[in-house]
C-alpha cells in the first residue's frame, strides 16, 4: 500500500489538484500535515497522488452506534464527505460495532452502556437511513465498514504490539487526560486503549480498502493523529487528518449535543427544523452557512432574518425536499405575523426611497423624536425589524414591504412603501 | 471459588495453622494483607481455611523462560516452596510462555527479545531440571503451568474490560513507572500491560487449579498485588501474596544477578559452587542463612570461616549430593592450605583450654608482646585464623586443631593443642 508520489506531476494534475484542493479545504478547522511535499499541505499531496495514480482517495469517518439520532452536529463531516464523493472519490463511513458492545466497563460513563448486537444493527440501520441523505450510496463512492470485522480477531500480542509503538507521555501530554490526571479524576486504563483502537481502525481498513484520509471533530484531533503515528509505526503510507469545526447548537454558545438540547435532529420534521434554525441568534450565521451549506457567500442575504429563512429553507430541503421546506417556510411565517403582531397595529406608508438609514426610520416613523433619540434607542438595542433586533442606527433599510418596525415595548407599524 | 472462612475454626486447627505459620513465614519480606480475620495476617486465614475445607493451599511462582539457567537467588522463592510442599500444600510454577514469545515489542528492552517456541521450550526443559532439584516433583504436590494457555484465548474486549479495573494513576504510583515518567525516560504503553497480565494469570489459574498464594520477590510486590485486585474485582476470593528479600550476591552489596557476574548458579559445578560461597562476606552469613538453608540458628557456627564452609557444604549437597560436597570440601580446604599458607610454618602447641580470648592466643604464640599490643593488632584487623580476619579481641577461639594463626603478613603459625 505504500504509495510513493513521483517527484514531478505535471502541471495539469498541480492545477486539478489545487481545484479540488481548494474546494475541499474549505470549512476544515486543520489539516495534517500542515505542510505537505508539493508545496501546500497533507491533503494536496494525496490529491496529487490519486490524481497520478488515477485512483479515488478514500475517506474514513468513524461513527459510534450508541445513540441513532444524528444531529446537524454530525452532518459537518457529512457534508464535507459528500464534497469529496462530488469530485469522484470515495468515503468509507465506519460502524464502531465493536467497541459499543463492550461499552464502558468501568462503568464510570453512564453515557456508554454496553449495547446488544440488536440493538447496534438497529442503530446502525437508524444511522444509515440517516447518512444516506447526505452522502451517495453507491458502491463506487460509499463502502460502510464495521470495526468489530477486525477487532474481534486482535489477539493480545497484537494488542501488545500496538501498545509498544505509543508511549505514556504522549498519552499524558492529551488534553483531557492530562487535566483528569492533574484534578485526581480517575482516568481507567481502558481509556488509554481508545485512541489506539481507533488508530488500529485505519491500519485495518488501509489493509482492506485504503484510508488516505480521516475525517472527525476538532475534539478528534489525538485519536486521529494516532492512526497516522500507528500507521507509520508499521511502514504504511500514513492517513491524513481533517478536522472540522465543531457546530454550536441553538444557544449559540455550546456544542451541539443531544445532551444539551441544543440541536436539531436529521429526522425532526421539516416545521420544527425550519423554525428551530430560524431560532439561532444572528452570531451563528456565519458558521452554520459555512458548515451546513454550500450556498456561496455571495448568494447569502445580507440581513440576517432573509438569510435565516434561506438557510433554513435549505436545511429543511436537504433532509425534506423542496416542497416540504417551502410549506415550512409559509408556516412559519404565518405563524410568525400571528404571534408576534397585533392585528390591529397602525399602518404607515413612508417614502422608504428617502431614508437611508434606520435611524431616519425610526423618527420618520414618529417612535422618536429626534435623530440622536432614535440613535440611543437603536444603540439600546430597542429596535426591531420584523422581529428582529438592529444596533446599527447607520444600517440602510432593505426590506420587502410590508415589514414590521418595533420600538420598544409598546410602539409598532406596519410599513408600507 | 469463592470460600468463605466459617467463623469457629477448632483450637487444634488454629493451633497447626499457628505451627504451620512459624515454619512458612520465616525468611519472607512481607506478606499481604498484613492483617488477617483470624487475628494474624492472610496467611493464616489460608491455612486455616485449608485446615478446614481439608484441601492444600496452592501456591504460584512466575518464571520468565528467556534465561534458562537458575541462580541462587531465585531458589529462595523455590525453597519456600519446598516447605509449604513438606506440608502438603501444592506448588505450581508457572511458566511465562506468552510473554517470552513476544519480547519487547518496543525493542527498547534488550534483554527481553522475542524468543521462538522452540526456544521456549528449551528453556523450559532446563528450569524444569533446575527447579526439581529444589521442589517436589510430584503431581500431588506440583503442576507446571503455562501462561500461554490462557493469553492466547484473551480477546481485545476481555483485554479492554481487565483494563477497566486499574486505574492510570495506580499505574503512575508504582515506582519505577513514576520514576521514569518524572526523568522523561520514555515509557511504551504495553509496560503497563504487563502487571494486568501477572494478574490475570492468577485469575487464569484460580479457575483451573486454584491460586491462594502468589509469591515473588520484593520488586514484585505491585504486580504480585495487581492479582489480587483483578481476582477481587471478579468476585474472586483473592490470592495472598508473601513476598521474599532479594538475596544479595558474592559482592555483598548487589542483588545477585547474572548480569552483574555476582552469582552462583545452580549447575555450576561442585569445586564452583562451593569455593565461591566460601568467598561471601561474613556480613552475608545470616542472610544466605535464612534465605537458602533450612539449617536452624542454633546449629550455625559461630566461626564465620566455619559458618562458611557448613553453608557451602549445604549448597553443594542440595545441587549434588553428599559425597560431592565433602569431597568439594575436601579440594577446598587443600587448594586453601597451599595457596595461603608458606610450607615451612612453624608448628607450636599451646595449651588452648587455658587461652579463652583471641587476645590470649596471640600473646600465647609470642606474636605480641603485650595483652594491649596484641588486642591492637586484632582491632586493626590483622590478625587471621585460617585466613579469615577477626577484629573481636575477646572473641573465645574453637577451632578444631590444627588451625592456622596470622598476625601481619609474616608471622605464621600451625597451632595444634
Amino acid at each position: 500500500m505504500n504509495t510513493t508520489v513521483p517527484a514531478k506531476p505535471s502541471a495539469e494534475i498541480l492545477a486539478e489538484a489545487a481545484r479540488q484542493h481548494a474546494i475541499l479545504s474549505e470549512g476544515t478547522a486543520a489539516i495534517y500535515p500542515e505542510k505537505g511535499v508539493h508545496g501546500k499541505d497533507g491533503l494536496f499531496d494525496k490529491l496529487v497522488t490519486s490524481l497520478m495514480e488515477n485512483r479515488p482517495l478514500r475517506i474514513k469517518l468513524g461513527m459510534d452506534p450508541t445513540a441513532p439520532d444524528i444531529h446537524l452536529g454530525h452532518t459537518v463531516a457529512l457534508n464535507a464527505m459528500r464534497k469529496f464523493q462530488n469530485l469522484g472519490h470515495k468515503v468509507l463511513p465506519l460502524i464502531g460495532n465493536y467497541t459499543a458492545l463492550i461499552g464502558d466497563p468501568s462503568g464510570r460513563n453512564s453515557t456508554r452502556p454496553p449495547l446488544t448486537e440488536e440493538q447496534i444493527m438497529q442503530n446502525a440501520e437508524t444511522y444509515k437511513e440517516q447518512i444516506f441523505k447526505i452522502i451517495e450510496n453507491d458502491p463506487a463512492k460509499c463502502r460502510l465498514m464495521w470495526n468489530g470485522d477486525w477487532l474481534k480477531e486482535l489477539s493480545f500480542a497484537d494488542t501488545i504490539k500496538l501498545c509498544a509503538q505509543v508511549s505514556v507521555a504522549q498519552l499524558i501530554a492529551k488534553e483531557d487526560f492530562g487535566n483528569r490526571l492533574a484534578n485526581q479524576t480517575p482516568i481507567s486504563l481502558h481509556e488509554f486503549l481508545y485512541p489506539l483502537m481507533q488508530g488500529y481502525d485505519s491500519i485495518a481498513m488501509q489493509e482492506r480498502e485504503g484510508c488516505d484520509i480521516e475525517f472527525g471533530g476538532t475534539d478528534q484531533t489525538f485519536n486521529c493523529l494516532m492512526g497516522r503515528q500507528l500507521m507509520q509505526a508499521r511502514g504504511m503510507e500514513p492517513q491524513i487528518v481533517m478536522t472540522f469545526p465543531l457546530l454550536e447548537g441553538l444557544d449559540g454558545v455550546m456544542k451541539m449535543s443531544k445532551s444539551k438540547a441544543n440541536y436539531i435532529g436529521v429526522t425532526e420534521n421539516p416545521t420544527d427544523m425550519f423554525g428551530k434554525t430560524m431560532s439561532i441568534p444572528d452570531s451563528l450565521l456565519d458558521r452554520w452557512y459555512s458548515l451546513l451549506t454550500t450556498i456561496p457567500a455571495a448568494e447569502r442575504p445580507s440581513h440576517p432574518m432573509e438569510a435565516k429563512k434561506k438557510l433554513a429553507h435549505f436545511i429543511t430541503a436537504r433532509f425534506h425536499g423542496e416542497a416540504a421546506a417551502d410549506e415550512a417556510r409559509t408556516a412559519f411565517e404565518s405563524r410568525f405575523s400571528k404571534r408576534e403582531m397585533p392585528t390591529d397595529m397602525p399602518e404607515l406608508k413612508l417614502p422608504l426611497e428617502a431614508l437611508t438609514t434606520l435611524t431616519d426610520l425610526v423618527v420618520a416613523a414618529n417612535f422618536a423624536t429626534s435623530k440622536s433619540e432614535a440613535r440611543r434607542l437603536i444603540e439600546q438595542g430597542g429596535v426591531k425589524l420584523n422581529g428582529e433586533q438592529h444596533k446599527d442606527p447607520t444600517a440602510p433599510v432593505k426590506l420587502e414591504t410590508p415589514f414590521i418596525l418595533q420600538v420598544g415595548k409598546l410602539k409598532l407599524a406596519k410599513i408600507t412603501a
